[in-house]
Parts: C-alpha cells; sequence; structure tokens
C-alpha cells in the first residue's frame, strides 16, 4: 500500500551533480537496485533464451548504474566528518558497490544477491537521512 | 522537514527498463530537474566566469536526462488505456520535455522556468501514481 | 536502384540538437531501424549462439538509437500548431517508440516487427515533410 | 527545394553497426556536419553569453558523432579493394576527421570551416555511392 | 626523456571490467589526470573566450574519467585483505576522487590542484603495483 | 617480472582529448585489447551460459574502446608528416581497427585474434614512440 501523495515526504534537495548542484538522494541507486532484482525474477520465470539474453544485458547497465550512483554518493556527498562519525561507511559503500559488480549482482541471477544489495543500499540510505537532518 | 524513514511510503516497484523490468518512478526525473533549478541559484549568485561556464555545460547534461526520464515513462509506462482515461498526457509529456529543452530549462538560466519544470512533473507524477493505485 | 546523385533532394537542414540548431531529419530513425530490421534478417539465418547474443546485444542499442531519434524529434520539432493540424501525431510517435521497444523491435526478432515500426516510422517522416515545405 | 517524397531515391540498406548488420549511410555524418554548421551560424549571430556557451558545448557534441560515423565507416565499410581502386580514400577520411576535430570544426565558430568538413564528407559520400553500385 | 621500449615494464594483465577480465592499471586514471593538468596549463596562456570555454567542457570530461577509472579500481580491483594491510586506501581513494571532482580538478584551472591529483594517484599506483608483486 | 617503479618510464605528455591537450598514449588501446584477450580466454574454459552472455556483452564494449582509442590516436596524434615517414600507417590503423570490430575481436572468441589485436596495436605503438623521440 502507499500513503496518499499528500502524506508522502518531500524530497529535500541536497546536491548530486559535481557542480556541485546539491541535490544527492540514495533513490537513485535504490530504484536501479530494484530494476535489477526485477529482472532477476523475470529471468527465473522465462526460460525464452531471447528473452533471457535481454535480461543479462540489461541487468549489466542497470547494475553499473547503481554503482555509479553510490560512488557519486560516497564521493561527492559525503565528507570528512562524515567518515568521522561513521567509521563503517567507507566499508559499506566498498561492499555495496561490490555487491552491485561482478562478485554480487552483475554476476547473479539470484534475485535474493540483489535483494542483498537493496539491504545494504537501505543501511546507506539510513545514514544519508541522518546526515541530512544534522 | 522529513517523516522518520520508517514512515515513509515504500516504492512500489513497477517498471523503467525495456526488458521491461516493471520499475518507474517520475522521481528519477524530478531528482533531475531539483539539480536543474539549484544550478540556476548557484549561477545567478556566482559571477564566476569558469564557475558559470560549468553551471552551464552540467545544467544542459542534467536537463537532457530529465527529458530522458519522462521519455521513458511516456513510451515505456502509459499504455494505450491510461491515454484514453488522461487525454491530457500526450500534451502534458509533450509541454514537460519542451520545458526540460532549448525552450525552457536548457535555454535559460532562470530558477523560475525549473520551476516550471518541476510543477509539470509533478502533474504527471500525481497521475502516474493515480495509475498505480487502480 | 539508386537515382544517380545528381538527382536526389538535398536534405533541408532543419533542426535537430538541443540548441537548437535547426537541422532535423528521420533519416535518423529510419537507418537505425533498418539496422535493426537486417540484424532480425542476419539472426534468423545463423543459428551460431555467440553470434546471436551479439545480435541481440547489438539490436538493444539501434532499437534503443530509433527510439532516441523519434523522441527528439517528437519534443523539439514538431510545435502546438504541427499538433492541432496533426491530431493524430502524438499517437503515432507513442505507438512508434513502443514499436521500437520491448512491445516491439527489442522484445522481437522478427524482421516483420522491425518493418512495422519502419513503416510507422515512414508515416511520421510523411508529416515531417509535409511540415517542412509548409 | 525538395523532391516529392515519391520520387526521393529510397536508401538501399547496406550496415553500420559492427554485428554488421550492414546499414551504412554517409547521411549519418552529414546530418551532424550540417548541425555544426547551423551553430557556427547561431553563434555569430547571437551575442548573449550563455547562448554561446551552449553553442560551443553542443558543437563539440556533434563534432564528435561527426568523426564517430566517419570512423564507422573508414573501418567498417570499407574493404582492401575499395582502398585498392580508390587510393586517396585513407588521406580522404584522415583529412576529414581532422576537420571535424580541434584543427577544424571543434577548434572553430567559423561556419566556413564547417563547409569545408561538409565539402570533404560530400567526397567522401560520391565514393561510397559509387561502391554500392559496383 | 624516455627508456627504449625494450626496457620498458611490460604490464602484466590483471582486471578492469566487471566481467572481471583481470586486466586494471592505475596508468587509465593516470593518463586522464595528465590531461586535466595540461588543460589547466593551456587555459592559463590562451585568453581566447571560445578556446577557454572548450577547455572547461573537456577538462569535465577527463575529469569524470579519472573519476571512474579510480572507482573501478577501489570497487573491483582491492579487496578486503588489501584494506586490512593498507588501511589508509578507503581514504586515499575517497580523496583522490574528490580531487578529480568539484572541490578539486573539476572545479579549478589551476595546474597545481591537477598535480596534487596526480601525486594522490601516483600514492594509489604505489600500493597497487606492491599488491600485484604479492 | 615488472621493473621497480622507480625504473619505469615516465609517460611522456603529449594530447588525447580533441582540446588538444597534448596527452596520447597506446597503452590506452591495449591495456582494452588485453582486457579483450583475457575475456577469451575466460569465456572458453567457462561454459555457464549466463557467464558466457556477460562474456559477450563487455567483450563488444571493451573492443569498441579499442576502437575508439586507435581512431582518436590515427586522427588526432598522427599528422601529415607522419603520414609521409610511415606510408604503411593508414593501413595499420585500418587493419588495427577492422582486427577489434566484427571481422576480428568482436566477432570471435579466440584468443588467438585478440592476440593479433595486441600484436597490431604493438607496431602501431612502436611507431607512435619513434615519432615522440624524434
Amino acid at each position: 500500500m502507499r500513503l496518499p501523495r499528500i502524506l508522502a515526504p518531500r524530497v529535500t534537495a541536497s546536491a548530486h551533480c559535481d557542480l556541485p548542484c546539491g541535490v544527492y538522494d540514495p533513490a537513485q541507486a535504490r530504484i536501479e537496485a530494484e530494476s535489477v532484482k526485477m529482472i532477476c525474477e523475470k529471468y527465473q520465470s522465462n526460460t525464452d533464451p531471447e528473452f533471457r539474453t535481454r535480461a543479462v544485458v540489461i541487468k549489466e547497465q542497470r547494475a553499473e548504474l547503481v554503482k555509479h550512483h553510490l560512488w557519486v554518493l560516497w564521493t561527492d556527498y559525503f565528507k570528512p566528518p562524515h567518515f568521522e562519525k561513521y567509521p563503517e561507511l567507507h566499508g559499506l559503500f566498498n561492499e555495496a558497490t561490490k555487491l552491485a559488480g561482478a562478485s554480487g549482482a552483475k554476476g547473479s541471477l539470484d534475485a535474493d544477491v540483489a535483494q542483498k544489495l537493496l539491504d545494504k543500499i537501505a543501511e546507506i540510505d539510513k545514514i544519508f537521512w541522518e546526515t541530512k537532518q544534522a
């Protein structure tokens, strides 16, 4: 179920291009990771070889976008004081981007692997919004 | 102000790559448009010529992403029954993508133009979520 | 057969980048769609699995270019008076881009589907040149 | 003036992606070069600094596309027998791509330079269609 | 001065795409960073406004490539045992990519800033080759 | 075996973007070609169909980068006096880029084909460094 739009939180602008514009949002990484997970599920339930080839091709692209959006957050949004306050942050990002790569969602068609990626992004998302409110 | 994460609506997966994966979200277009607006504001308050050149370059890219995300929604998410129910939808998307282009946010550094783009995306967003709940 | 170059119509410049430069030509979409069709034909006559994987990968890219070129025409070239004069134009573009996508040429390796895409582009091309001569 | 569509030569499909699909057409390079020329003209007649920055940014992209389309023709379409029959072909392509680069259309906002690029593409186009008819 | 090719070290293949292929080399980041530095120097010695706009545009692209190549090394090449042995590695990469971004080489046209980026890449390069020899 | 870093030749900056910045290095093409070769080897020793699809997809991208880096050298670095002194240069580049394309490394998963591409790049590399020392 979805809350009525009127109750939904308005995204507070923050910074995601390298001007920097100041608009960052982990939702960008999460949406691509949701896509990766759905592709795995569709792959598992469809044995047509052409469909499966397309699924692998497209999953590769979406997973690359996950990596990119996470790298941008790690380098451009998070600053030294954040890394001091959250010493696990470097490791979290390194694990999350590895989970999007060959040893994770790129190299697997198991929706559980994609879910682990989503869980890791959720951990980053939690810290992100804490730092925004600080 | 932002609601605690626990209360925030979970994005219901829907479809944004062309497998299709079934994950669509107008937030992708909106985040880029927020970036466009912030770039305009930063441009207006900074007269350094190198900064201004970078602002124009980067705004061009973010506005192009707005167009792309909107085009994907229009072609890939919305189906004939949606266009029947919302006859204004074609026009809305055409105006929104024009507002992201040369006659709108690409061709202007006025934050008000970027706000008009955001308003148009909000209209699309409203219809999008109505169709998701249907 | 091809007419001697001397008799061939010179492309009248019109506008395809978002300056806008004023150079538009549906030939860009059509050339990519011709490519899509040829890829389907080559796929059907070659059972080598590596070749077939490459065919699917490359068709995905060319079909994406078809969509992009069509979207640019729809948003950047066509103006409100055109949509008034040709009320079917929105639908034509929506159908054409869908025919290039997952429910059409991306999702199929049938050359007949690619031909339908080419036919739809030809309808757009006809209107385009009528508006150029007006 | 443009000939009625019915009289216009149908593009004979030939090969432009690297499957290869067999669809090549120098029109792809020419359309981008027309765009480059129009951008130069618009730049010269508009002194607004933001417009001029956008013109330089966009010209850079279109000129890069000219180079790419020409490189594809040179490597993928033309074969050893063509280079034997047209010994000037290597030089023509090298000059044409240089004319699209820093020492030509990228590094200049003079429409005459862009016209020289168009003339060079026309020379290549002439040879291309001779080889297609052979 | 350059050593004769015969004495130059042969690159030992290692891994840089996400298959992974096993070919990594910090030279990719360094070459782009050298480009960034040269662009700064050329910018400082040329006051032509069109040239300067092009310099800013192109520097943005090369600096983005620096970030990308570094991110790939950090996520794809380096493994947990490396981070244990070199606890400064996370920080080094975070600083290096920041030095390539808005607070560094993207946001500046000072060749000294680009040199700092090159120095940071050299530190990473040193560790990289130590781990390759291990 | 690798020489200690201290003995390794420092890359003499030269020019690889189209400002031009003056930084060119055939290592960029060679690193991507090494990747292509490794992908072929990994493909041959792994019969998992998903892995193989990914290998074909990624090889296509790396081979395209080989072509691009070689085209840049041919058009942007080498000048008329070079082509006079090395009349075989046009042919070498045409063959090398063909070897990276459909009739070579793109169209094959044989590591020997990729090695031929590497050998051809080595021939270009030799001439490149001779011209740098001249």
